[in-house]
């Protein structure tokens, strides 16, 4: 060793810094330095208190006899252990698990006053006055008692409308704030590449540009722009970060096979729209990438995310993700290592992160990285104001009106015409009107899953919509026919006969996420079946992509009358549908109103706006049915063709249109759109991308740019459509209206090369 | 710049080495001396000719008159074109696509001689005399007119046996010597993940480890040992380099999503053994992995393959998969530099390669990467001793014997039993047995893919076998029933009249990968439906898994008829079949002689040996089904099991075993193994691993050890099994008969961590 090395002068003495006792009080501060101010403050235990979320918000309270509330032991045991308390999830959480129902849970009039008294008792637990995240979930609306629900993320992706679906998302983050909550949590990242995956319904779509722009629109929606959050904007956490619409078999939560290529192709485009956007948090998902699952996988969460894209707000885990890593590591204390060391901040219900102390005393975790995660955490509740305010209600912001209207909107932007031979819309000679199918006269059916339990009266089945906007004198009778599961045939002979008396029969068959005591959070299986008509939501995969058998023995009766028949499909993914006569229609789950939207659709009063976000296999023999494959031309089975039924992009209008050469200068596509038929329509214009020089192997499309023109009958409109500024390469473009038309639109070629 | 550095002494002047003039002539000289003397002497457009292998052997010659061989002009066309040839592909090659039929090409007679005489032309028209390498399909025997048709790989996955393949693959490679060939085409990396694949068949199974001691064993009998082959040893060329089995859907050469953790632990497994057992060259898979085709994958043909493995040996691109990579670069002189550039050395049939000389001028490629590439092929050239013999013929050694014990043997460790009531073996209470079915009486569709067309006569039918070996006084009535395809229901009648009338009904169904001259590598879909009963093969993906409806049909009624049914499958891939009472057996396709072992099988005359190599779903809805899938501890769907309806492993015997406690000592596995029966019977012992912790997700078992015990009824034996030297960390290890059975076995802790 080197002499002159042994003696390093020690660092000068420097006075211990002694921050003013206020600067993490002082609004007025930076938020950088009241965040470390704060830090410097905290002991380990308090630390480790921020990085836990291990309760549920319906364990934090109980309503009184008086109908207030009152704290229960469980949580000031919590707050107790931690010294305070990081996150709470899911207070206002309404639903079969939950155990919370009507008059049990706080509803819009008290939810706020509840929010204030947890909290409160939050920072009187906190020796530093530290406040806890609310935490929520709003995939749809916001899952609390009559939060305003909204059409799954599926239907949102039909609508192709971004701009719509930002108004939507203001809402529910008004509404949430409105009621003492912070944090959303909403379903954003999936991408549905096999349907029998249960969580289909909360994809925006099979497709990473679609999904991009929609997500981008949910966190400008949700969170507006600023570092501070304005009082009626919600920080985002984006589940599931990353790939979990890739596990194998569309098994929810298995394993995933895929390549780093694939991965960034397809299922990270949604992610760094939506951090671009200024997304303040990602929920990391259960499935593995390449073997490692996301909640301890450092190459994600850390070397991507973070040190790659910049990515510097939240990781929250998802719900025991945590614990599961104690499969590799062998117990939960390594497993919440593992987490921290791979870039989780805030876990979801686990053991592992409240022995993040043992953790550092065995030497598997550095306090500065827990501290690096401690400060993230503290940095959302300064950037919500949380400890600029004493509780919450002096400054919680009223609750916003248009709820329904805008989850309208969005069914009506998303009922989607797969194929009409004239049947639709119905005409001045239909006089009877056949209401059937087993979801005709519902609407609990009509919600998907993660939905609150709704008040009586909310929302509109097919069956209210049609009685109350058919034009007088026209006649409408109803019967179910048959149950959503099951083989029961006996009701199908009322549905024949009331279909043979009628002009046109309207068949309203699907799934339903729709959860009960004894179906929520079930595992998957068996006692599913026995117990309730549920056959999507998360844990609900369905192998077969069937409807309930007694359905399509329904349908093949109804078709057989030879009355003109309409079949409406109410589902949370694709299903597999013969190719009947007459029109074919999917709502998907289009939330409480969407009854209304059908109806409107039905009867012409509206136009079928939607677009298919997924393809719509022939069969589950088939999958995977995407439309962005790779160019390799593939012939088919022997036994089946490999293309879809349905093509991504595709979707009938009651008029038509005429699309003119496009042109382009490199950054825009511009062509004239015309409106042929003889009513209002709109067309959602759709450029595709086709690669002819590449680093990898191509795809044969990739959607590129996309705008949906409303045209009067003759209008005719010059569109122009802005294309991605990160193009580059030799390609050809192609404007069409379905990725399958757009497999022989005329290219316009274009070299981005220099 | 430092001035000092500016003026370095340049390097001493050297003589020009010249080497002797008859170094690469000489035998003597060592290896590496021979072809980098050789090489140096080449020109430019001499070196692509030898990595090219551009025409088919079959236009290389015709037949005279008189019954004798003459060369074509296009073979004098393409050795003057490059001065001499590199390799010549399907000399021997017969089949419909090739047109080669008996009569017409080189037999097992007057192969070597026109060998001989295609040889000497490329010698004289080659300016430094090199000869060809002559290219053979040897996937399952030589595919030659009269080569021995061995069992497909899928029942060689099914013996279990690598010592009884090492000795079959032996014969293969003897035969394909003896007929003045070289090299030997054999697929043994593909992994079968998805049956919809229609060369599943051609795959050893599911899992890495039986599939790589059959790799192992294929190398070790073709190739023997030491650098220069023996007169009856052949190179080997590995099919395919790699990840082919996981394409998407099932899909022929379609993309694969594998990541590379998957990759390295499921699909790489095989290529590893094969090339540490000395594989003299690998082929590039047509499939891309992770977005970029194998041919032109630097990172798996060059930094894997070559850098990481340390392989010396020769890739050879699929057929046509250079100039495929035009989709990619642009052009087919920039794809051969691609692929060039990537670590392919010699192409098959592309224009790509035979354009390498533009490559170079447009820089596209470096001519000290093109020398490497043809010191690869040189070299192999003189491991076989070509250059040190005039033509093939003196040298030739003669034709080995036994082949058909060969077949036959490993058709009959390949029958597997997969459910049995007691029906068999046949008892002496049966006198009267109906053999129905479409596979029942034919041979032709025992063979699988890559077959040449046999001789009459060649081979049993199951009716042939079981007419011949049944004892004296058993009567054997047959019908067909039905088509391998279609739902012409107009046999079953008679089908089940017999049926009915003997004491056991054969029957024999299945799946056909017989080509014709009309769907020989016809692409896929409706064309090939129209014209053939081919259901598998190249290009023949099944997307339902289901056998021809009339095939269902005719079951059903048979079993309905009551009298005891056993249920043959000959096929090239797991197909959906009901639940029938009775006994179940697959064969897979089991080669010409495979009627006879299925039949010695029936009567108790041979026990039923094989083994699952690939789990049997109940559906293509729930693929994928393989039983090392991740431990997720998946609950199953909504509407169907996840699980297999049989397991990986599983295969009933005629006996039965008792396993006694197992015992380890880290390097090897005991365990007492008795015949608790009261008949000779075959267990193969099967062990499998769970990690208990990791550095990845942990899958649910993995196969790490098998042996195969044939014991007399009453015996008791003490198995050792040996554990995979490269085995770490803290692991059970369950000893079973199957998977299925290994998730319940007493577990075995192993702690290898120190």
């Amino acid at each position: 060793m080197d002499a002159a090395c042994d003696h390093v002068p020690a660092r000068a003495p420097t006075r211990p810094r002694t921050p003013p006792v206020t600067t993490y009080r002082d609004p007025a501060a930076p938020l950088d330095a009241r965040v470390h101010d704060l830090l410097a403050r905290m002991t380990l235990r308090e630390k480790v208190g921020q990085l836990n979320q291990r309760m549920y918000g319906w364990d934090a309270y109980r309503r009184t006899p008086g109908g207030g509330f009152e704290l229960t032991g469980a949580l000031r045991a919590e707050t107790e252990r931690f010294a305070g308390l990081g996150a709470l999830y899911g207070l206002q959480r309404a639903d079969a698990w939950s155990g919370v129902a009507h008059g049990s849970g706080p509803g819009a009039e008290d939810a706020a006053t509840l929010a204030d008294l947890v909290q409160r008792h939050v920072v009187e637990s906190s020796r530093l006055g530290i406040p806890a995240l609310f935490v929520e979930e709003v995939p749809h609306g916001l899952m609390a008692l009559d939060g305003t629900v909204l059409p799954v993320n599926l239907a949102v992706g039909a609508t192709w409308d971004p701009a719509l679906y930002e108004r939507a998302a203001a809402h529910a983050a008004a509404e949430l704030r409105a009621r003492g909550g912070h944090v959303a949590l909403v379903s954003a990242l999936d991408i549905a590449r096999d349907p029998r995956w249960g969580r289909t319904e909360e994809c925006f779509g099979e497709d990473p540009y679609l999904a991009a722009r929609l997500t981008e629109a949910l966190v400008h929606g949700m969170q507006g722009a600023g570092e501070l959050f304005a009082p009626d904007k919600s920080p985002v956490v984006l589940k599931h970060f990353a790939g979990q619409g890739a596990t194998v078999g569309g098994r929810n939560s298995a394993e995933s096979e895929l390549g780093l290529r694939e991965l960034h192709e397809i299922h990270l485009p949604a992610a760094r729209a939506g951090i671009r956007a200024g997304a303040a948090a990602v929920m990391a998902a259960y499935n593995e990438v390449d073997g490692m699952p996301c909640s301890g996988n450092r190459a994600l969460l850390t070397e991507l995310l973070r040190e790659e894209w910049g990515f510097e707000g939240l990781v929250m885990a998802d719900g025991l993700a945590v614990d599961r890593l104690a499969r590799i590591t062998g117990d939960t204390v390594s497993a919440g290592a593992l987490a921290l060391n791979s870039g989780v901040d805030l876990s979801l219900w686990d053991e592992g992160f409240t022995r993040l102390e043992e953790a550092v005393e065995r030497g598997l975790v550095k306090e500065t990285v827990l501290d690096t995660a401690v400060a993230r955490v503290l940095r959302l509740k300064f950037r919500l104001g949380l400890f600029d305010r004493q509780g919450t209600t002096p400054t919680t912001p009223p609750a916003p009106t248009g709820g329904k209207d805008l989850s309208l909107s969005l069914a009506r932007a998303a009922v989607t015409l797969l194929r009409n031979d004239g049947t639709l819309p119905v005409d001045a000679r239909v006089s009877r009107i056949a209401v059937l199918g087993p979801q005709s006269a519902t609407t609990a059916h009509q919600l998907g899953d993660y939905t609150a339990p709704q008040a009586p009266g909310t929302g509109s089945s097919v069956l209210d919509a049609l009685r109350r906007l058919v034009p007088p004198g026209v006649d409408i009778r109803h019967t179910r026919g048959c149950a959503l599961t099951g083989d029961d045939l006996s009701g199908i002979p009322e549905a024949v006969a009331a279909a043979a008396a009628s002009d046109l029969a309207v068949l309203v068959l699907g799934g339903s996420s729709a959860r009960t005591p004894d179906t929520d959070f079930a595992a998957n299986g068996a006692a599913l079946k026995a117990v309730s008509e549920m056959t999507c939501g998360e844990g609900v995969d369905l192998a077969g992509l069937r409807l309930g058998a007694a359905q399509y023995a329904l349908l093949d009766a109804v078709v057989a009358t030879g009355t003109p028949t309409a079949v409406v499909l109410v589902q949370g993914r694709p299903h597999v549908v013969p190719d009947t006569p007459g029109a074919l229609l999917t709502a998907w789950y289009p939330g409480p109103w969407g009854g209304e939207a059908i109806a409107e659709v039905v009867l012409g009063l509206a136009e079928p706006g939607g677009r298919l976000p997924v393809s719509v296999p022939r069969s589950a023999a088939q999958l995977p049915v995407y439309y962005n494959h790779k160019d390799t031309e593939y012939g088919g089975y022997v036994d089946a063709d490999a293309g879809p039924l349905f093509s991504f992009g595709h979707g009938l209008s009651y008029t038509s249109f005429n699309y003119g050469p496009p042109s382009t200068d490199g950054r825009t596509v511009s062509l004239d759109v015309t409106n042929t038929g003889e009513r209002y329509g709109r067309s959602v214009v759709q450029v595709y991308l086709r690669r002819l020089i590449a680093t990898s192997w191509p795809r044969t499309l990739e959607l590129c740019a996309f705008e949906g023109v409303g045209l009067a009958a003759g209008e005719r409109r010059t569109v122009t459509l802005t294309l991605d500024g990160d193009l580059t390469g030799l390609v050809e473009l192609r404007v069409a209206e379905s990725a399958r038309a757009a497999l022989t639109a005329v290219p316009v070629r274009l070299d981005l090369r220099s």
